[in-house]
């Protein structure tokens, strides 16, 4: 189509409220259009390339033989409770009610849905394994969206369920989906995205995994180790800390340390390493206020989603109340009277002379040892690894923290759907029993996005061509010049006549906005016709990432230009793997 | 795909709830399940369909230079309060608040976020024209969902929006857009379907063309002029009546009717023709619930469309009180009393002598002459033509009412909404202009119903080939018979290498379950693998609709195939207008 057509605007300002980059060329490239908090409209060249990765994503289900169905948007309230979704969900639940003052949700993901599709479907073992998918709108209010189409309310995701009728048969089709992903992923031009182990969340179910595009502007934290290849998130991954050879045991000392109240402040005063204290995060739970306080190595974190998983529900950080007995800023497990849950992490374990609040305003102890001074305590893994940690694999101190963007998910949901939702089916001996459930997610706008922050330059994205939203960006230099506009008018339906997505800009504007537009739009191949090399009945050829730049004889440009996008796409298909 | 790996049961039942054809084999064949009241789920068969009928509409909107886009189905109901239709649309329109108490509305149209999309695009008359559509989910609040797929709460439309400098533009491009739409349906295997001109209600504008499939099981009432081609939908046929040579005139007459409160006993009671009677039907406005009282010759039945376009506001059947100073049972124009509103219907224009009420208990008039006895009364048309009636465009009594179902609409909006929503252009004079738009939508699950509506036996569906869900329906007769089966399955993966859609049934199952099964799918050439015939070394080939059937060499099977396939593609396209 001609770029002059194009619906939407391109222009050169980076909008203020744009923090990451993809966001900013999405709004500058005339991709996207806010509508509401995190609601946009897509424009032409946005539809293109989510259409091209949808098109990928469905091919690739369907040659594991997933069979696409639709799921509404709208769904009755009942059809959640079924699961235990409507109450356990939290806000990002979308509730409402119909005219009829029916309870209804908006979908934000379709298990229910699926259960409900093949309920009757799947009543006897000979149905089994299938899977089905779609590819539909989803909304979950998020209390917080950012980043453009990264982290929106509504999008559009490609969801799958597959149903089995034993763990191993989920486990091997887990296999057949993981690898299905990463080709998922590798043809849409990002075979750099990483598998990681994650927390399954809400969803239920055990192992999962998390796909994952390493980018600086990316909100999950991904933990690597290169060694051995391990790989998860850090809600999943496993916080080994080795005390051995830490400060030898010392007596049991109170000592007075006035307004100390961080651990900073109290290991400063001490004279004392922050590695050698323990320290007190408090939470409360969110049902019943009930305090929760976990003691922690001084150096590291609480991870929010361990410590949720291992009480079996939600924390908030505490608001300490006097009532509570908790004296807050001196708080430490040697004679602690506030009447709570006390958890201790596992970077604890092994310390035998640590820095803790004494539980009494301005003092701390010195020379604690838990296992001598609290006697036997259970130790729990709720903290967050760190850069130079152990990995869990290998055993060696090469655990790298990474910031990463989820583009996919891959989850083993066990029957925690099939059972609440009593789907059964009988099994060769007639036996009732419940189906086994995977089911599989990849965020198609946001996998957009992704691929424009991991492929751009200064200038807007770099689209892999598998997904650009045209394969040839052709400028005319001088419309306003008859043979110059002649020949590009030429070259455009030859192009066109060729079967290639060619966008043809023959606006009169100056070579800077022209080229400016082009660069916003991220064309991989960019074919210039100018008076210039006209005179030599040549064209120029480029690619969008400046790998190829050559003249080529106008008669040949068709052929070097199919010959171009050829080796483009072979560049691409030669990182997808093999069909399993 | 083979048929024993499909999601979804088929069933001979008649679902006791499914009042039409395709309703009931939509249900039977596994197309779609029921969520909830209007919702539905669509199993694979329906979803490809879908998926074609969406295609043959892409190519057609962009062969007509739309630029697909994507807008939310969730929207602010800030956007909605612009156009002023946040207030006037009534409860079918879902309004709802997300978590920060944000008034939302779901999208039934997107006439205003399209407005949205290119309120800053479109600021400079060299812009323009330019169409953008989009196929998405849209979620209608229907009070009475029915049908099945024909009139859903939830479904997934394509809708279009055309933006021009004149009405002459618009015009021009409205009528390409008419010609798209041919093809459209053309395309999907339902050239019958004709455009009839339509009220364009609340969406604005001034002309409108209605898409009707002629169904019985429709529920809209089609004008159709044989004669002229004229075609109207109920509300925007002009209903002309003429009442030269009625009864000649006569005096007015009081007489005692007692009892007599309907026409149809009164002019019974009187010996009089309906025909020569003047009925009073009673309204309400809904805002004020002032009286409506419309008088209509005794054999029209008034259309509350019309009436609602001419008032200018809603109305409701009245419910007459005795305050209200109304006769009810013996209102007439002659000498009423009550204070309301008062018209005069186009048919009663030229009636000389007439039965109608006395606004007293128990009495009518006789001989009542409107012009005669009330004196100069405008004559409104708000009633609904007849079989048999004159056509307003060639005056022959030529018309014949008949059933249809809506299968698209296209609309000349006007400015109502960018005027509404302050979208202005400057032109080549650097005036500021309010651009005209057009609007223009298909129900995609809706249309794949009434093709099956119009194209089924009593077994099940018959699906043109362009959006059939497979093109060959493959049996294998005896499955357990090694020969049968293996001829069966070197068809099967022949065809398939031939890039023939087929959906294999290699089940052991008896040749009825099977044959009924393949009648519920529809799939418009079958393929019989047996015993007996391939003795001859033969198979069998047909189509879904009988009209082949013969014996073909095995060898030659996959040839025959293809130019079956060629000729049920070449037999639709025969009907497809060119391009305009």
């Amino acid at each position: 189509m001609k770029l002059r057509n194009l619906v939407g605007d391109r222009f050169k300002e980076r909008p203020s409220d744009c923090v990451i980059d993809s966001h900013a060329f999405s709004v500058r490239g005339g991709y996207i259009k806010y509508v509401a908090n995190g609601i946009y409209s897509l424009y032409p060249p946005m539809k293109r390339i989510t259409k091209k990765i949808e098109q990928i994503i469905r091919e690739e289900m369907d040659a594991i033989d997933g069979q696409e169905v639709l799921f509404p948007v709208a769904l009755p309230g009942s059809l959640w409770e079924e699961s235990g979704r409507f109450e356990s969900v939290g806000e990002e639940l979308l509730r409402f009610k119909d005219r009829n003052d029916s309870q209804m949700v908006l979908g934000m993901t379709h298990e229910e849905a699926a259960v409900h599709l093949v309920r009757e479907y799947g009543q006897t073992y000979t149905k089994y394994p299938f899977m089905i998918y779609q590819i539909q709108t989803k909304f979950r209010d998020e209390a917080r969206p950012r980043a453009g189409l990264i982290r929106v309310r509504e999008f559009t995701m490609k969801d799958a369920y597959s149903f089995h009728t034993s763990q191993e048969d989920l486990e091997q089709y887990y296999d057949v989906c993981y690898k299905a992903y990463n080709r998922i992923f590798q043809r849409a031009g990002v075979p750099e995205v990483i598998a990681v182990q994650s927390d399954s969340g809400m969803m239920g179910g055990s192992i999962s995994h998390e796909y994952m595009l390493l980018a600086d502007a990316g909100e999950d934290s991904i933990v690597i180790c290169d060694e051995c290849g391990y790989r998860a998130n850090m809600e999943a991954a496993e916080n080994c800390v080795d005390n051995a050879g830490t400060l030898p045991m010392a007596e049991l000392e109170k000592v007075y340390t006035p307004n100390c109240k961080t651990i900073e402040e109290v290991t400063n005063y001490l004279g004392a390493s922050v590695e050698n204290s323990c320290k007190a995060v408090m939470y409360q739970k969110n049902m019943t206020d009930e305090y929760v306080i976990v003691f922690v190595r001084g150096d590291y974190e609480v991870n929010e989603t361990k410590l949720t998983n291992y009480l079996g529900e939600k924390v908030h950080p505490a608001e300490v109340t006097e009532e509570s007995g908790i004296v807050a800023g001196f708080t430490g497990p040697y004679d602690m009277k506030a009447d709570c849950t006390v958890i201790y992490d596992v970077s604890l374990k092994g310390m035998e002379n640590m820095v803790a609040g004494a539980n009494e305003v301005d003092y701390h102890y010195k020379g604690l040892n838990l296992a001598r001074d609290c006697g036997e305590v259970e130790y729990v893994d709720v903290s967050k690894i760190k850069t130079g940690g152990i990995c869990p694999k290998c055993g060696k101190k090469t655990i790298q923290v990474k910031r990463g963007i989820e583009v996919g998910n891959i989850f083993q949901l066990g029957t925690k759907y099939s059972a609440s939702m009593g789907m059964t089916y009988t099994d060769a001996e007639g036996n009732a029993q419940t189906p086994i459930m995977g089911c599989y997610g990849i965020g198609v706008g946001r996998l957009a996005a992704s691929v424009c922050e991991a492929r751009h330059d200064d200038n807007g994205p770099i689209w892999p061509i598998s997904i650009a939203p045209w394969e040839v960006h052709l400028c005319c230099m001088r419309a306003d010049q008859e043979e110059c506009k002649q020949a590009a008018d030429d070259l455009y339906a030859k192009l066109q006549n060729a079967g290639v997505e060619v966008i043809y800009d023959d606006r009169e504007v100056r070579a800077g906005a022209m080229f400016a537009d082009a660069d916003l739009l991220g064309v991989p191949i960019r074919v210039v016709v100018g008076p210039k090399n006209l005179k030599n009945n040549q064209v120029e050829l480029a690619t969008r990432d400046k790998s190829v730049s050559k003249l080529v004889d106008l008669d040949q440009a068709v052929s070097e230009i199919q010959e171009l996008k050829a080796a483009l796409f072979a560049e691409i298909n030669a990182k997808v793997e093999p069909h399993a």
